[in-house]
């Protein structure tokens, strides 16, 4: 295996790690996959987040907002690494129950990622999270598939 | 200077580039910015476009949805690289007029893009552009300031 080869296994466990953690809602271990300086443009506002502390009570309100567990799906993933560096896109599927209303959420999101490894192994430094845009009436696509 | 600071530094030159390319909307200039297998997650559907040749008519709706010259401003760049891969992440301020209505069009972006350095120098191997989401009624932010 080549130390790229390495890298990009690695950085795909830390992807692995963080949709386990997420889908049991645990947030110290989804927390554990970011940077502290890590800069966050996330699906909700705001423009962006400066600080995986900031950035917690995101993750924090998805759970909330959602009955049961949380479920993600990667599709279509691409991990580029060269080294100390790496950034990885993907398709995100989001299953979750609506803790208002009861109501099936379903949606396809982007998700970029930026990586660097660090002592204590990779860590999340940047990412974005996001839905295509509407431009005639500004609505977010929330149904479209790959 | 280390390889660091001058492979960081062709990044930014590429940024302005594409930039600079945009504001006079030149079509060609901005495409020769992509490698030909880039994968784009843009502001606007669909969802992932693979390949440079089908993002073009993305940049080309954007010029043609306006009137005269494309405002672009960048804020608070990072840029992040190692070996032949970088990544970069800002604020990317849009001002333009509406063909359709005359309307001043005016706001805030968030970019991420992924480079690798090719023997023809670096290119643009994925772009992530895209406005939160106010969960509460799927609307695209476009009123959001830094």
């Amino acid at each position: 295996m080549t130390t790229q080869d390495q890298n990009q296994a690695e950085v795909q466990a830390l992807l692995d790690r963080l949709i386990a953690a997420a889908r049991r809602k645990d947030l110290a271990a989804v927390m554990a996959c970011y940077a502290e300086d890590a800069v966050l443009f996330d699906l909700m506002p705001p423009l962006r987040i400066t600080g995986a502390t900031a950035y917690r009570k995101n993750w924090q309100a998805a759970f909330q907002m959602t009955e049961g567990p949380f479920g993600i799906e990667l599709r279509d993933v691409a991990i580029l690494a060269s080294g100390d560096l790496a950034c990885s896109h993907a398709l995100q599927r989001v299953t979750a129950v609506s803790k208002e209303n009861g109501e099936k959420i379903d949606f396809w999101l982007r998700q970029t990622v930026a990586f660097r490894k660090t002592a204590d192994g990779w860590r999340i430094v940047h990412e974005h999270g996001s839905v295509p845009v509407d431009m005639t009436n500004d609505a977010a696509l929330f149904d479209l598939k790959p």
